[in-house]
């Protein structure tokens, strides 16, 4: 695997990239999440096309009270894991050469980074497109794949190639999850062992609703009143939000299709999970 | 030449195009500045490139109670003019193809945007960085050529490219003027024949003004007092701004190398020209 730390000697790498080019953009700390984002790229670009995956914390899309100091950087691991599993390429640059003292121009969402996630985190989402936006024009690739455990991120950025006509097609790969339902984040390291005991009550939540809802036990007016004081019944979690949104909008809504989805917190860790019911 | 109006047409197209592909996005109604941009990429793409440009009226960077709907369309002279002067492809889109009723993504600069035009037409720096990085993924150029007479506009774009990593080259060519001084405009059209002649005024100020600045006979301190009033002296001329900055920052500051820049109404037109003293 070449990795590159320079975003010039990627630049002009990548005109000599062979096609299809696949991209994986994450923030490192990889786990089998990421490890099953970079194998759905190594089918999308076959035996001929190129795997690139960038790491990089990208300090625009943290508040300033969040967690981009302590948020867990592992590159050697990362990039053993990389080579392991057959990635190409790994880009990974500075925050100093990504973002210059003067730097003024970002990418903006403005409607459905509103909602959810966005509500509780002002300019995160600005932060990723901006972000998605530079690793798509440094590394130009034909398709991107990103995670559903953060289906907002995913929509937002088809949005986004939608919107600005980046010729690049948006994927994603189905959430992986620990034996108990936990959905793997890289945010996971951060539990205290009493936290991480009760942590699957979100996926639990998901699964009971969705059962709650296909056998008419509960009203779709009720749903999110449910979801909330089910998952506040492990007494260590603060509920954020929980939603029953429509998934193309992420407007509520009181019919099937349905995205569930919520951010609880555990002591300062914030935890993202959802489930889509069609 | 080649006339593309679907923007997927354009993008499949874009890939098989030779290299490099020079880019002049243009808001039509083609006067001899534009043509003197298209000649610039013409020598840009030498004999083994293309020259694209781009005819679109951008709703997106007019104001509520600018002249979006008068803005002068004159198409079917404007791909005479590119044909006789060997452009290879002019793509121009409509509206409806290029925004959808819920486009929610755009590209902002926020400090560069702020200041001259910016002041006086919040939304349209924002509306042009939209339009041009769509242009820009469509067309995916190397390079890409802007006036100088909108001065901001170039500075703000270069500010993008490297922003966000964009692979092209945003250059620029001297402004063209009319025998009197007057920089051509599309919006020149409107003025009545009393106004048209009185515009020149514009440019006597800037020559005047770099000459007194050469001379040593006005301060620095003075520059913007003594354009403003000597641009009032055309009795039919109301001032929008005028300002000596900063040529890289557009902040105000007092010693050379400096921008002279203003924006003038006449009756309901406004002209902008600039001058950069060094």
């Amino acid at each position: 695997m070449l990795i590159v730390s320079s975003i010039s000697e990627m630049q002009s790498l990548t005109s000599r990239l062979p096609r299809p080019v696949v991209l994986v953009p994450t923030m490192g700390a990889l786990h089998s999440g990421h490890l099953s984002l970079v194998r759905r790229a190594k089918r999308e670009a076959r035996e001929g096309g190129a795997t690139v995956t960038s790491i990089f914390v990208n300090p625009k899309q943290f508040g300033p009270n969040e967690d981009y100091k302590r948020y867990p950087r592992t590159y050697e691991r990362d990039c053993e894991l990389l080579r392991e599993i057959g990635c190409d390429i790994d880009v990974a640059p500075e925050a100093s050469a990504m973002y210059f003292a003067d730097s003024t121009t970002t990418v903006v969402e403005t409607e459905l980074s509103a909602l959810l996630c966005g509500a509780s985190r002002p300019g995160h989402f600005s932060g990723v497109c901006t972000v998605v936006s530079k690793f798509f024009h440094i590394v130009q690739p034909r398709i991107a794949v990103f995670g559903q455990k953060d289906y907002q991120q995913f929509l937002i950025l088809q949005r986004m190639v939608r919107d600005l006509n980046f010729s690049v097609q948006v994927i994603s790969e189905p959430t992986v999850r620990e034996p108990d339902g936990l959905a793997l984040s890289s945010r996971n390291a951060y539990l205290t062992p009493a936290e991480r005991a009760q942590a699957p009550v979100i996926h639990q939540t998901l699964l009971q609703t969705e059962k709650l809802i296909r056998t008419h036990q509960i009203g779709f007016g009720e749903i999110e009143n449910w979801m909330a004081s089910n998952i506040s019944s492990a007494k260590l979690s603060k509920v954020d939000y929980v939603a029953a949104v429509d998934p193309g909008t992420l407007e509520s809504k009181k019919s099937l299709p349905l995205l569930l989805a919520c951010a609880v917190y555990f002591g300062s860790t914030r935890l993202i999970d959802n489930r889509l019911i069609t």
